[in-house]
């Protein structure tokens, strides 16, 4: 029997997930529905197929919406993660299985025990970050309480960056996701972490120098700061006790100090609006978050105020923006400081046709075990084609589609809104993730941590 | 024939506006009403005085409310600036005079016309800032434009301060004021003023590294910060075309750049509660915004973290505060990191029995007259008594109390919201307040602006 999906939103990254469920079409009696408001947008390579059936789709027609949910076995959603509280409601309603990438809002966590009793399974947060970590990270902690081991330490960093083929900025830097969030990030509060038993706060203000350095065998090195809160999940995966629970972003060593310089300045500032914006130069823009001089440059008062050296590589790399051109303008009626950065960023970070992108986790596992303390390090590099296929795409796409194919097969069979922590979730997909390149390398090491039998603060 | 002033709220701060009231009560025939939550807390001083009549008032019970402010000629209103519209809504109902010290809120604005139409004069931001400030800085901008002058720069700061023989820690200040409000002051918005036709924007974790410095005869050297908008009087003050507009808050040198350090440790937050904040020690307190060491000590991660040099005095002020003190705790349960501060700060900085406070107001006016540049720099200084009678008080109280009885007397009879600005409202008050040692010294300066024959940016 034929078993329908319906994939609601089908923006680029979900390149993956479509090659995936058309791929798996025949063997599996897939027809896929994708309900889309701009069709026109999907490419023919999936259009074309006969497994695949399109439909205009605005979110907001609830006649619509409800129609092609009822006569869907299981539905995925790819809409902005605000909007999936309308299509669970019908799910729930309509008695559908649901698959998202993104985390639980407050709204869909209040209807898990609607989804419960339904016996429905409701699965977030099962794209690469939030996703891929929640399921590597858990396999490891499970084997290692499953050997007798007691948790001390964990840390976790994930990176969307360029691939070295197709690094070729001074920031080792190109946009590979919503370049807005890239501007924004770390935005919204204070990053609050736990280090050897001690809370810790970062201000948004010093995130970008509180970063931590990483070495990935093959890669080279990379640094990490801080998200937002890293003990979100501490419930989640029974890590109520650990002494250090850290999450935090990846970028190549020296992206986040020059960086600073923006955070420092001011320009990711989206709370207010810049007067006369429109056609303001680069240059000016810098000049708005500087202090007045009749007579200083625009780059002395910065090196001045944000007391850069002469000869450190940051200045190279505002430069390379173009941060001081009074020729080249930004186009933006009204924009915030955020917004305006966020253009002349893309117009030297946008990603080539063939550019690859990569993506980078890095898992850090501390543990006792027989009186002693070990350390388990784990990362997992995944590196794109081009602008279409991306690593990006790749890791968030897959786990979903795999995800609802299980779901589908009842591989997966505890209902609930819920996160890939289980094990009936995280071992297949682990699995069947490493036939597509998407696996972890682990390395047993000595257990580094903070040295705490010395502990002095 | 008595007139019947009430009074509504008799905090701290209306020390020296009962006791203008009281003076006058015989010969300007006033009988004073106070409503109040704790008449209790009202000194002896006040309360048996035969022109005042004290009850107990809950701001929320209208019947009683409305029935105090229906027998009165005129109302005062020294509630929390939120609360004011309750009382101005009774005041249009029952056609009553409003007099306040709080910043025009939105509500406010809205009942302009009706209080218009009935004549009514609601006057607001009637104290020191603002207040002294509007009334001060519009008597010299409308005597330049009497002389056929062109306003070119207006820059204006006030401060609440310790007078100089109570001036006795590092820091140079003491609170005079909501210690809150001190904490958190430069937050909730980006600082953003006119520097010769260039708009400026500073952010809060910069904001106490971009100061100015004044020099104030007989009284030394004062810096200032900017405020969040200099730009909200731009229209009021009919300053449109000026090259410059800003304005801030002015403090002893050397006190921004320690401040700033609690600003970059994240100390000011207010946003979030720490875990555990109840019994932890200062040093603790210090640690949680610092990185995780197992052996260097909570001094050196803050020397270092912030590069403060060996011999820099604002180490000296940190050590003041007994910022890494592990004995001392702080009681408060649930608190946010602002909260927190400010209970150290208050353990060193609280105004004691006998210490005098100091207002100081300076403005800076820039003009054109006859094809010349010219400047007048104009200060005003005011020292209290002691804890209960500070200049603060005398300050905030007396324009109030001024304007209550000059529109009982219909020296002041334009109707509508309105801000201090107008010709028959600054003039006679202005003068008065000069009987009670509150006044402006002028000079003729320079024209020193910013230079802008040679301005190269």
């Amino acid at each position: 029997m034929l078993r329908k999906i319906l994939v609601i939103g089908a923006g680029k990254s979900t390149s993956y997930l479509l090659d995936y469920f058309l791929e798996k079409a025949e063997s599996e009696q897939l027809q896929i529905t994708i309900g889309d408001l701009h069709p026109e947008m999907i490419p023919s390579r999936i259009k074309n197929q006969v497994a695949c059936e399109i439909i205009q789709l605005d979110i907001f027609d609830e006649a619509l919406r409800k129609n092609l949910i009822s006569q869907s076995n299981i539905v995925v959603s790819m809409l902005p993660a605000s909007l999936h509280i309308l299509v669970a409601r019908d799910c729930i309603a309509l008695k559908k299985h649901l698959v998202t990438a993104s985390y639980i809002s407050k709204e869909l966590k209040e209807i898990s025990p609607a989804a419960e009793q339904k016996g429905l399974i409701f699965m977030n947060e099962m794209g690469l970050d939030p996703g891929i970590d929640h399921m590597s990270a858990m396999q490891v902690i499970d084997r290692i309480r499953e050997k007798g081991g007691k948790m001390l330490l964990f840390e976790s960093f994930t990176g969307g960056l360029v691939a070295p083929e197709s690094d070729t900025n001074l920031w080792n830097y190109k946009f590979t996701w919503n370049p807005r969030n890239v501007v924004l990030a770390g935005q919204g509060g204070t990053a609050k972490f736990i280090q050897e038993g001690t809370y810790k706060y970062i201000p948004y203000h010093r995130l970008f120098r509180r970063t931590e350095y990483f070495e990935i065998e093959g890669y080279g090195r990379f640094e990490g700061y801080a998200n937002r809160d890293s003990l979100n999940y501490r419930e989640a995966y029974g890590l109520q006790d650990v002494l250090t629970l850290y999450r935090g972003t990846l970028r190549r060593v020296g992206f986040s100090k020059a960086w600073n310089i923006f955070v420092q300045l001011g320009m990711t500032d989206d709370s207010y609006v810049i007067e006369n914006s429109e056609k303001m130069s680069f240059r000016d823009y810098t000049n708005l978050f500087l202090p007045y001089s009749p007579t200083d440059s625009v780059e002395l008062k910065l090196r001045h105020y944000l007391k850069i050296d002469q000869d450190d590589i940051v200045w190279e790399k505002l430069l390379e923006l173009n941060l001081f051109d009074s020729k080249k303008t930004i186009p933006l009626v009204k924009a915030s400081p955020a917004q305006m950065l966020q253009y002349i960023l893309e117009q030297k970070w946008s990603l080539g046709d063939d550019d690859k992108d990569m993506i980078v986790m890095y898992h850090k596992f501390g543990y006792e075990l027989d009186g002693e303390k070990r350390q388990i390090d784990s990362n997992m590099v995944v590196t794109g084609k081009n602008r279409t296929h991306t690593a990006m795409a790749k890791t968030l796409g897959l786990p979903v589609a795999m995800a609802t194919l299980a779901i589908l097969n009842k591989k997966i069979t505890t209902p609930g809104v819920q996160i890939p922590i289980r094990k009936e979730v995280y071992k297949p997909i682990l699995a069947e993730l490493q036939k597509y390149h998407i696996r972890f390398r682990e390395y047993d090491v000595p257990y580094f941590g903070y040295n705490p039998d010395t502990q002095i603060i």
